[in-house]
């Protein structure tokens, strides 16, 4: 595949993060680097992307979207399975074993994501409530449960199922968006997991590209 | 496959919803009429979920698992994608049109289910605090944005790309679960989409099989 033909992806124009690698891009960036994928970068801003041209790509007006030689995907689960079909790095080649890991990225993004986004989505509708508090303590409770099965099965194991896969990906970046919450501090097996995702070379490029973002739209300082 | 090997999943043995299908093994079960396997049910109680077996094939204590010659999986998702890999008659041939069939499972299951499973949860945790009418309303927002994206995308086709698909059936179990919020009938081509699902024969044999677990559970009048 030449120049002429890289894969684009969509991204935050304005990281909300502020780069800190929260937004879904990151895990299709770490996807492509960990298969060695060389892609573009088209950046949407929070206007364009409620826009028919972005709705076209991605009716629920979300990032990140993948487009390829007339194909276009969106959802981070679909893109990366996408990759894992197309190139080795990703899922283990048995078939009982790809089910398996498949089914640890359906875990990661059914089971263990919505409790954690639900987390962070509280506080952004009612956190000027009187009851946030109550609310945020009955919420933290649900990610208490979903971290300490999680963190049982994982036990003293480096991943999920043997051998880095594609489940362990998205499962490393769902547990990111736990970071600010405190709640990963409970299990020290599942922050050693996240250390370890964030210490392969692919996450790390894949960071590097998409906190560079965030800098260069940063305002300068007079 | 003969009846000595036909794959088990597992339902719950109390249906929670008295026979209505909204529990998760009713995609499975879906899934598996679409393709013509036939399979095995093991009942589970609230209390067996939580066992050390149950664990070992699901560990977050939850419903449906399948087993099938020593593989065993669980999470609705990674189930059906299983299925539509050693079968005919849920993905498309073509990889491009099964790639897109694929983002809608992952749409169906991330982007669409969350805020509705979460309008249906919060009634569970907060139903009775002071504030719930509030955080409802909220939350069915949500769900209300989702819905509209949902409806403009599928305008007035019968499925969401071309020829029904694993993407389809999820998206019809999911939106099957805002049945009840009433929000579903601000869009007649979703609702006419859930009951073109719902006419399928395949669902039809399913809903049937795992309403009849519900009818032989009931107590007997006396």
């Amino acid at each position: 595949m030449n120049a002429a033909t890289l894969p684009i992806i969509t991204a935050f124009e304005s990281s909300p993060d502020q780069g800190q690698g929260m937004a879904r891009d990151m895990r299709v960036r770490w996807a492509l680097e960990e298969v060695g994928q060389p892609y573009d970068v088209r950046l949407v801003s929070f206007e364009t992307m409620k826009q028919p041209a972005h709705l076209a790509l991605h009716p629920f007006g979300q990032i990140p979207t993948y487009e390829e030689d007339g194909l276009a995907l969106f959802e981070s689960g679909a893109i990366i399975l996408h990759l894992a079909r197309r190139h080795t790095g990703l899922l283990p080649r048995e078939a009982d074993a790809r089910a398996r890991a498949v089914t640890w990225m359906f875990a990661a993004l059914n089971t263990v994501e919505p409790p954690i986004v639900e987390l962070e989505q509280a506080e952004y509708i009612a956190g000027d409530r009187p009851w946030y508090a109550e609310l945020k303590a009955m919420l933290e409770n649900r990610v208490r449960v979903r971290l300490a099965q999680l963190a049982a099965r994982l036990g003293d194991a480096d991943w999920l199922d043997s051998a880095f896969s594609a489940g362990d990906l998205m499962m490393v970046t769902v547990l990111r968006r736990a970071e600010d919450t405190g709640l990963l501090e409970d299990h020290l097996n599942l922050a050693a997991y996240v250390a370890r995702g964030k210490a392969r070379p692919a996450y790390q490029r894949a960071f590097a590209d998409q906190l560079e973002v965030f800098v260069r739209s940063r305002p300068r300082a007079p």
